[in-house]
């Protein structure tokens, strides 16, 4: 699969191996990563409060072009302010140096590029400790959270771009002598050259609830495709990308290429440059992960782009029955109250049949099943260390406002509770509000719900669930079905309603607590996310098609002698 | 590379070796095709005037649902009236049908689509002949070109979509045990399956000047990816499509397949039904190819669908210098004669230097190769058999009022001049119209011109040919530069130049008729045509995004037991 052509660059050979085997890993979906996880203490900074504490209140330095003031207003969801100041800088300026940039590494190699990007990647992860912290204290996913999914899960996705985009640009040959006979007037030769011609300049437009996750696969796929990077972050969550910009600009700078190929641009929140950035003729690339509304808009107008995006998701799960009630309730619940909902997979929608469900404790009828969630819920967190690391805090204060309001309705099931951090007063901890729905409440269930909002759903038989789910998720979007059945026709419906919707189905999920955090979260090199089938996303995490919009193969052929 | 459950289909066992082997050249690029070229006779027809001649005045039979009535109008641009019926079909009755199809089609194994396609591609290449007159006498090509062109390289090409798909498809295992240790309570498994998942149902529009071979690669990409394809050919060029698609209805109702998987979509040209089909919710995929206004219209209106656009283009050649004067002159005329510069990549500006070009002649002035090519043009026309069978037939009436218009023109090198076809007096055969512009005409010569029309543009330098011709080629959209230099300083800019403007670059190229004949027709498996960098085209004929955005990746999961 390795091509050669003499000496490839040093950080290639340094880090082939791990090439080789995150191939090897895209195809066989099997467990594997080269990113150990971040523990306490594996970096210089320890992973204690330092790393956050360090940044509180300070001049980020970046030495990029244009600097036409600082800005940036984060607090952490935590209760901390953080008010850490930005270089911001002229787009324009931002744009053109990006322009430069791609234009030398756009010619190299595609070892060199690849070698760079896994080293960089390398990098991140040794700073993972501060970039976790970071995570945690801007995004307010629990310690843990950030760790797995923001750490080492963001990494592995960001190498499995890199090796998909290996895969992609290695399908052909870099050159070729082509020969045809020609009859009596003998071959005709023609010498080819196949090159890896990238898009350009990529604008990356970041989330809020899971920044570097989202970012790394589109981030990597850019670079290693040969082109440009912007990356402007939600105002709220700057850090982690900060960070992230920072280490690739190191990296490139010290091998010697230009380090303004990877660029940050921040703005106030009252003047935002999206829209008109998007719209720039230069952009070539667009990422963007966030709510739908600017997603449509950016398809609609920055025509001049390759647009990939990621929505936020009307995640279903359909209970028919189960061998494993205890384990399923588990599992459910751990998933729905996870950093209390705000993850892209997270499920919101749970559609239970009327007449009850089969399990292996007899027939558990509708309204007992939602008493078990409530209560199972309650259980989780009630002791709160343990309810902290769970539920994380929560992203925006308008969702307070909204679970409030969820609190008063008449169809509540469990109402969301504050819980007190066992450390930060202030932070904005909240429980799930868990709300009974029937199928006519399609208008409230159907759109995707700021987090820690949960409808149980009671519909008449499990058929009809589907037939509601698939709806749901094919008109507003969503990533995943969670489905719960002994009855093997259910499981084949439930398998075409999937393909259909173009979600990924998930069967009889259960297990530990600690199980179930592993089966959440969406592993790199196995699992996909956001097929392109649904609204919810058309970045296809990490297939062909992710990385080979953007670059072409451009052809350069001239005439040989003939024979 | 092929991976193996159980036993094969029968027709994937039939044909995998030549898989094995286009799998191979989409690779190494080298010159490799199965179908060998169609000659007058190697068919029960015997390639003759019977095959045309059968059809003049037919009911065309096609077994499809939903008739309302019988349609059809073409005629000859050799003169002979054709009058073929074929019948109407409800577009809702096609679209629904080939829903149905395409779901079962859909859940088949990849192994058995990719058999059932390579299946028809040979069944198409044994009715190349019949084909090859079809397209002939709607197309107005030239038999040899029909031949070369619209049946053994379109089949070539084809395959080549198939061997793509095969690629894609096979990027990913089945189905993976993915087990994860979970610390003290054990490991957690989850069993994966992945399963390609189509997007549906796809529309084909095809073009007037080269159907088959703009056609092939996307429906076999839709079909080998488990779409189903409904082809609405251009109204004055249905004859080749018709065949194709009763072939490929054969061929799946023979092997026990729905026959409605491929279906042929004909209206009137008075009240054409293409966009109100184009946003039907249920058309997932569109490729068409043909003017630009159309294409826009596509991208902006039917969002629901991925759009794949293929349009007329500004190619442009810059002379600078040859080792080779005659040559170039030959392959230059050649490129600009050959079926009337109707050809996708055909040449439609020659950039040349005001103080001339250095040649193996001496210093050859502007005036002097204009004299020169006009000349060689002549040469090359003189002989009406010849000249037939290099111009082919004017495909439309209205280029023939727009030579007209371009003979009275001041700027006049060369006259349209009529050729009497050796057989058909009536036939619309005319010789390129060569004017003579200026760096100061760019709002004439920019846009994509009807055939056989041709600029001889003087330019300052050729560094400032090259920046026009850069612009114009972004602008208006194109395929191709050609290039003349014996200069390695401008061959680098030439090279930079196509890189950013996405278009291939043919560096001196030159040779007999015969030769620049093969040269002219890009190949199969060895070049790319259509990078997406400009505006001819998004259909990046065939690399691994033209055929991966037609499907994804499904992902099934369930739980397994705790180890």
């Amino acid at each position: 699969m390795m091509r050669r052509f003499g000496v490839a660059h040093p950080l290639f050979e340094k880090h082939q191996n791990t090439l080789h085997k995150a191939l090897a890993a895209t195809r066989s979906r099997l467990c594997w990563s080269p990113y150990a996880e971040v523990s306490a203490g594996d970096t210089a900074l320890n992973g204690g409060d330092e790393a956050i504490e360090a940044y509180r209140g300070a001049q980020f330095y970046l030495d990029q072009p244009g600097v036409i003031g600082r800005c940036g207003n984060e607090s952490s969801p935590y209760g901390l302010a953080l008010s850490i100041a930005y270089p911001q800088c002229a787009p324009d300026a931002l744009i053109a140096a990006a322009k430069v940039a791609s234009g030398s590494w756009g010619k190299l190699a595609n070892e060199t590029r690849v070698g760079l990007c896994l080293e960089a990647l390398e990098r991140l992860h040794q700073g993972g400790s501060e970039l976790a912290q970071a995570l945690m204290h801007t995004t307010g996913q629990a310690l843990s959270l950030a760790r797995s999914q923001g750490v080492t899960q963001a990494l592995a996705r960001g190498l499995e771009a890199v090796a998909v985009a290996w895969r992609e640009m290695s399908a052909v040959s870099p050159d070729a002598l082509w020969e045809r006979p020609a009859g009596a007037q003998g071959a005709v030769q023609v010498h080819k050259r196949y090159v890896v011609a990238p898009r350009g300049v990529g604008l990356l437009l970041t989330c809020a609830n899971a920044p570097t996750w989202m970012a790394y696969p589109a981030l990597f796929a850019s670079l290693a495709t040969g082109n440009a990077v912007i990356i402007k972050p939600h105002p709220t969550v700057i850090l982690p990308l900060a960070l992230t910009v920072a280490v690739l600009r190191q990296t490139l700078k010290e091998n010697g290429f230009d380090a303004n190929l990877v660029s940050l641009l921040v703005d106030e929140s009252d003047a935002p440059a999206t829209r008109e950035l998007a719209v720039h003729p230069d952009i070539a690339l667009i990422d963007y992960s966030g709510p739908r509304e600017l997603g449509e808009w950016l398809r609609e107008h920055a025509r001049q782009a390759r647009v990939f995006c990621f929505h936020d998701a009307t995640n279903c799960a359909v209970i028919d029955s189960t061998h494993d009630y205890k384990g399923m309730l588990r599992y459910l619940v751990a998933s729905l109250a996870w950093y209390s909902g705000q993850m892209p997979s997270s499920p919101q929608n749970v559609f239970i049949p009327a007449g009850g469900i089969a399990t292996d404790e007899g027939v558990v009828s509708a309204a007992q099943f939602s008493r078990d969630l409530a209560y199972a819920l309650g259980k989780l967190c009630e002791e709160p260390a343990r309810a902290a690391e769970v539920l994380g805090a929560i992203l925006s204060p308008a969702t307070l406002a909204h679970l409030d309001s969820c609190n008063a309705s008449e169809s509540l099931i469990r109402a969301s509770t504050p819980i007190e951090h066992p450390r930060w007063p202030s932070a904005r901890l909240r429980t799930p509000v868990v709300l009974a729905a029937l199928p006519s409440d399609e208008a409230l269930f159907a759109p995707p719900q700021r987090g820690a909002t949960v409808f149980v759903i009671t519909v008449a038989t499990t058929a009809g669930a589907l037939v509601i789910a698939e709806r749901v998720m094919s008109e507003q979007g969503a990533l995943e079905l969670l489905l719960y059945t002994t009855n093997p026709p259910v499981q084949s419906m439930a398998e075409e309603v999937a393909m259909r919707a173009g979600v990924r189905l998930s069967s009889n999920f259960s297990g530990t607590m600690a199980q179930a955090m592993i089966l959440n979260l969406p592993a790199a090199f196995s699992d996909f996310q956001g097929g392109g089938a649904n609204p919810a996303s058309n970045a296809t995490l990490v297939d062909g098609q992710f990385v080979s919009r953007r670059f072409s193969f451009a052809e350069l052929r001239s005439r040989q002698v003939v024979i």
